[in-house]
């Protein structure tokens, strides 16, 4: 069995944006060399989410919208988590959105659906975070 | 390491319904031939969802109605996405429900609890969708 | 390929609580003397969750109440399922918390990010439940 670790990293210039990472994990694949395996992406910090959707702006409009709707940012003063920190909602946001994906490799390729992109989801950003990318498999 | 892949395709004739998958996942775990590992489960289409919960109508009907309250699918013209499409509300439905499970391999079967049951959640259906089977182990 | 298996019982003596399990997921590890490999970490039980976040009381307080605003326990006759049962909202909540985690493992520990902790989350308590811990690698 094959084993691959890399750390990326990322340093989103506003608080919440989505980021199309499926190039990225496909170099770390290849790098592993596996051919038939497991690929977990995961968010290493808890306000932060990898997730798959489609690359559409009008769709991650729509997701921005939606997530302050069921987790709003402000008033801080909703969320007793803001005693010390002003981003409670960030944890809100990436539970909804999911902390991994999983994803299988075939063939020396991720196997993925037609309009399937892994995004990185920030929703703290402006600070130096990164995303896990472990890979297994032969 | 052994590994084995299958889709399981579906054409639901309505728009959302949730389809209990658990015996034919059970069987691409027979054909595989792995007794100890993990099998990943995963919608291949991002306005669909594969999840484990409970077979029961009752329960169905609540997600249903629970799904339209947190994500509605009408007015069409509340989402950006649907500037092209009708099926924005599908992708926040499915975030919601998840994309993908794993579920452990022991002793040759799927290690589920007494009441966990493989669905497939359609959210815009009335159209040809797949789900991805990949299992790995020995 | 090594694999491990292991359950994990709680029986929470309220409705609902958030319980830190990292330390006994990093003892099934050392246990399995994987090095190399992922660690699946599920509920076995569709009213419960394993999920990652932050060990921190003012968080927790925050999920008690964003929970019960998005699928509240009460009145129990807004779900069907409750025409025998009474945790319909339990279902709801795992489903948006999740069923699983996939861990990464590194050189022989848990690959997990600076705040990372892993939690049992549980929303239908005061019965004896269980959680699976599925480990392989080599």
């Amino acid at each position: 069995m094959k084993s691959f670790r890399k750390e990326l990293w990322f340093e989103i210039p506003r608080r919440r944006q989505l980021t199309n990472i499926t190039d990225e994990v496909s170099k770390c694949l290849r790098a592993s060399g596996v051919r038939e395996g497991l690929c977990l992406v995961n968010a290493m910090h808890i306000t932060a989410s990898v997730f798959i959707n489609d690359d559409e702006s009008g769709l991650h409009h729509d997701y921005e919208v939606w997530l302050e709707k069921l987790a709003p940012e402000k008033p801080h003063s909703q969320y007793h988590h803001n005693g010390a920190e002003d981003n409670a909602d960030a944890h809100l946001k990436r539970t909804i959105m999911g902390r991994e994906v999983v994803v299988a490799i075939t063939a020396g390729a991720l196997d993925l659906g037609p309009w399937e992109q892994i995004f990185y989801g920030e929703f703290d950003g402006m600070r130096r975070k990164r995303v896990l990318v472990k890979i297994i498999g032969e």
